[in-house]
């Protein structure tokens, strides 16, 4: 597309709320996207290490969900019916019993909540609540759960929370998430004391909730130590446990869910970006059959029931999910990425790689430095984002399907960024 | 499709939590959808009163936007581009500015916030306490605003706000809507009553938030000057006026908002449902310019900028709004609700009709009675569903597009299921 | 005490707290008190139309109260016991059972509390809630209930309400104060509709509290019909009755309990100020036998076994209330107090009197009128003080055994200051 | 007094609340008390180790004290003034300033709060929240600081916490007190993790508030380093420090205020308990002059001039702190206070010493244990009370005044109670 044709970009300034903002640090304008790259309108091409921030782990447009989702469209399938029963769910449904929860020896009822991450976190803090008469959930530092009320109110970061307008953010404890006090001071002994002693202040919790991986909070990871004593302290004070895996799950750190490698079993797992498998709005709670106590539409949406997501889904699960053979794909991909991001890292004193599996990232100390080579690399060519409390880490969220080589040509492009910037930076500072 | 193929639905009992609702009055397998009809795994067909809720005001598969989105599917555009600039985003916000807000002499900006009407009141409350330094919000009796813990606040249902879990549901004050107190008691009074006296404890308001007609409260709309009166104690108190037009918009009323009739000019909008046009997850926020203070990402969301329902919901704005045409068809439409509903009403002892345009209902009494006049119109191939606290409205929310022949018949089963209903009652009362 | 020996006031500006605030109308330091007079260090004597808000209602100093108190403090009596036992305790709890309770038939056991009004109201509420199992109370428009942050949330005037300093105020619902819509406007009504909506979003009530006259708010007096209504209402909702008698009772409305004229038995009664008699800390609260289901300590507090204040208490409740001469001198009294108002209220378009039995007071329509009559009385020899949400209502609240021809003397001064104001005025108005 | 004359004590169990407590440990009926000793009904001595809970620091009814009170109230004082300016306030404001805060160079405005310590805590809180605009308050495990729902929220102990019958006890994080969470454990840096790091969801606190010995919470003691830390991050976070003094202070602890030997100089500091000397009710908030920004009246109360409690108030100051005898004094029985102690620790496997000054006790493992010691040494003729979270400690509150050799014999019993339950637990375990 020839310059002169780019779309007239005012409209956003004059009519979309200065609320938006990924648009802000990838000044174009999107209008194809395939696999691991999507293209603007001035025809410029660019590997997407974004994804969607997780909700496009198959990358764009998986030809098999393309076609399924045409031909469901096409035959007038079913596109928003409540939570009627339709063919469309009730093949979800017998995918996701079939290949994800029977070969992991897992028992959940499936709640379709509002196709938001934060409607699954919503309806799981309440049904906690219901279940145990209990109100306090315990949260975790530098957590990221969503912004409506009740999962702002899980959320750490401060400048999300201001966003309340002062609103009360109540009944949750923020405990030290691991790690999170420096290496090699044992969090969970923090908050066994404060969970322990009946005179700490600390009302008795409902539940715990945490991510394996904090995607927003700057790629922590939690270690398999830390996840089993929070799911056995939880027993223990007969507060149920929430796994919210929703940027973690569906394949990010390794495995289908983030949590497996520890061994526990969630009371709840929250789910939502690449349930759908191909960006579209799908959100689902798990929940331990002997804690779905609902009564019918106690929490409800109009758009529980997303049709569309329900053909992809499936055939997401289907394609990638039948067999071990992408779980083991994942590994090896994970493996380039350790070493590209190393090569970063090393560029930069200082610097220290976070995350694990297909959800890692080079803390590089200021979120400024970590602005400056993401703004690089788009314009290079590549489309990537930092996170952290301070914006302090340049996180890589590829498509896990993207393949090897151009996985290593992205991660080049972004060590060429990281050299730019890292020598402008010691030019000026030389001078 | 013959009996025996009917598709096996334990997978919903053993997988589904028992939040599920409608499927329990409705308890078939939906396979395809057209217009104003469904169609079952058997082969049977419905006419469609509930549309989703009011989320599918153009009905099933409208033919312009299946194309459109087909063709965008095709083609591989954008399918989940976070918030970044996409050609179908702004193709829609072109047609919404020139064919929505110009011909009103409205000038909002627009945020899209997560796909679902709950995160918009979400973001509506939290800019109004932002915008006003302010917490208290006024809501109303039997308004229905989500389920998320700050739209739940907000919410009346006693039953949805058990589903909290004993959390707080909090600064907000729920104040008496226009009629529930009855006939000829003018409820503003009492609002002003509350709000103008400096010691009634009600704490100065950041906002108040209503429903032009409410949906799920029963189809109790507000006269003209109760919201011209909302309008302007809300500007004597400093307060932003909220209009959740997330059910009542779209046409459903009569016109595009069911607030314009009144000549007011909200400070903020919500809109959901019908918004796409096609039964996909979509809602914004309209905010007028100056109270768009929004930091980048204050209020965010993975699936904010559902570019499917951008396509089609361009659509629906150029096909449906372009003109004045189909909202005069509007108009008549509503009479001819309104005479079908009154035979309804006449078969029942103190049934009143209830609502405007066509979100119209008959109010039977009770809510048994209403849910068995529902069942026995399924029985006799009819979707309609019940609102109100106790259930005890019969609501009609066909697409507006049904066609006149199809309206008429939908509003005869509706008619003939009441009769054999309280015929047999009588009956039942005679022995 | 000639003039030069007046003390030096500069410590209370160098040492004492902004907050305070009665000194500042009455700018004279007192050095003595008895029966309804004070004197000021300068010798000049002032009638006491004050009376500590209801705190000394027999007056200051009363001679036989006077006399035990010294007999105790002078063989040693216990001074401070916590809540042991004591001699002085048990003489007080069989006075208050032979002279109020019993002649009452009215059957409550008594927990002494902190010996602040604040406090008993904070022990009605958490005991409200732990009986019924529900959080909300309501509580009435221009209501003054304590500064503590329970009682707080349940006072009206925002001025108060903002000392909180954004602390949230919650599980309160505020509703209409009968009369506080106007005259012919029953409250009632609007309180029931919101009551018994399922879908008002009004969460069921633990308890209904509210003032039989409204001391702080302005003298408002709710009609018997209104109480018995509220206490119907509270009894249907199974929620529990709260009366918080701490500034109507003791007599000052004309019967001891100020409820007791509407026949009603509240669940709950606070009292405090009077109760000592001699203006020493004291405070109590009444609860009916089946809802005393504290545990030991459950509400506890270092000074709730003010000794001092059973002795003086007994006395007062043995010398006023152990027959029917004192409550039938009230009533005399209460016309007295009324024809004087009455003469004030002429001088004053648009004044009308307030309030009930030795609690009444005229509104004078603005807050700086009745400022300047009550510091023009001052200048005369008179101690009064407005009340009301604009401070709009000069308000009585003499000693209930000042003696006649002082009584008149006062609303004498009282007459002459309004005098003095108002010709003041209309001289200024003429020019 | 012969047997046959003991009151009867029916009276209790038939009028008064079951939230009484402390008569239940002590079962008989108390007509007189002087100095360090109290007498019953039956003309049996008790040695008071409990001190109205360090209310009578001078011990029952001073002499002087005494005397002066009864002078005041013969020649009719002020008795009750509001908050007027009286000669018995100035007269202790002045001896306040003289020989309570400038030797001490510390400069404090005084608030005169109602006479309980819980509502100079709302005070302080409500104060710090207007003067920093923020709403969070830290407060510390094990903490105590009364029983109104803004102080019950600072207030640690669950069983406490539970009286407030679901109420929202919000606005508050509790954080590891010094040595909460075991020997060697710096709980600082706990603190300073979770306040410094912006994303931990702990919302930037107005205050911070502890107890410098924490006296219901089972006499930890912080240490100096501790408190100075605590006031360094409040300084660095832009917090106000509040101590709250109201046990531990009035030279518990060994010096006027107990946390003078840290060198701080908290914004506010709370006093109550032995603040009148006589066991009075009297409360007061220390506040930096300018965080003194009440408006009159904002914060008020109906017995915040208790006259009684300033005349005796200022005999004790005068009597107690206008030299540095008393305070050496405190030193040499503090000690003997340690080796009473460390013997009835020895008795006890696995038994320690808690607290400071004249605030010790011995934890000995196990609430029955220290109840049964307690109730042995009650029937020995010493009244002594367990504190902690599980009541496991024997703490001594002795008046600060009682004389050596009676202080021997009260330690003497307690040993021999100790001995006496040991020995037969022994005799029990042995059978």
């Amino acid at each position: 597309m020839p310059k002169d044709m780019t779309p007239d970009t005012t409209i956003y300034e004059r009519r979309e709320s200065e609320a938006r903002s990924y648009c802000r640090s990838f000044p174009t304008t999107f209008v194809k996207a395939q696999g691991s790259e999507m293209t603007d309108a001035d025809g410029n091409t660019y590997i997407d290490f974004l994804a969607g921030c997780s909700s496009l782990n198959y990358g764009h447009g998986d030809p098999d969900m393309k076609a399924a989702l045409i031909e469901h469209i096409s035959r007038d399938g079913i596109s928003h019916g409540l939570d009627m029963h339709t063919d469309a769910k009730a093949d979800f449904l017998e995918a996701y019993e079939k290949h994800i929860l029977e070969p992991r020896g897992l028992d959940y009822k499936i709640m379709m909540t509002g196709p938001t991450g934060t409607n699954a976190v919503e309806a799981a803090i309440k049904l906690a609540r219901k279940v145990t008469g209990r109100r306090n959930v315990i949260a975790f530092t530098n957590g990221f759960h969503g912004m409506t009320l009740g999962s702002l109110a899980l959320t750490g970061n401060s400048g999300k929370r201001n966003g309340a307008g002062g609103a009360h953010l109540g009944d949750v404890t923020h405990l030290p998430y691991d790690g999170s006090m420096g290496d090699g001071v044992d969090t969970l002994q923090f908050i066994e004391a404060m969970l322990e002693n009946g005179s700490s202040g600390v009302d008795a919790p409902a539940a715990f909730i945490f991510e394996p991986v904090q995607g927003e909070g700057g790629l922590n990871a939690a270690s398999d130590e830390w996840m089993q004593g929070v799911a056995r302290l939880a027993k223990r004070l007969g507060a149920l446990l929430i796994v919210d895996d929703i940027q973690s799950g569906c394949g990010r750190t390794g495995t289908y869910f983030a949590f497996e490698r520890a061994g526990i079993e969630p009371d709840m797992v929250t789910q939502a970006k690449s349930l759908s498998g191909y960006g579209l709005p799908f959100a689902a709670l798990l929940i331990k059959p002997e804690h779905d106590i609902w009564k019918p539409a106690e929490h409800n949406g109009t758009f529980r029931g997303n049709n569309h997501a329900f053909v992809t889904g499936r055939v997401a699960i289907e394609k990638f999910w039948a067999d071990k053979s992408f779980e083991s794909e994942l590994q090896s991909k994970a493996t380039v990425l350790t070493t590209g991001l190393q090569e970063v890292a090393d560029l930069i004193p200082g610097a220290k790689l976070k995350g694990r599996g297909l959800m890692q990232g080079v803390d590089v100390g200021s979120g400024e430095l970590a602005g400056e080579i993401c703004a690089r690399a788009f314009e290079k060519g590549l489309i990537i984002e930092t996170s952290g409390a301070d914006d302090e880490v340049v996180k890589v969220l590829a498509p896990l399907t993207t393949p090897d080589e151009m996985f290593r040509k992205g991660l080049g492009i972004l060590l060429e960024a990281a050299r730019d910037v890292t020598d402008n930076n010691n030019k000026i500072a030389a001078e």
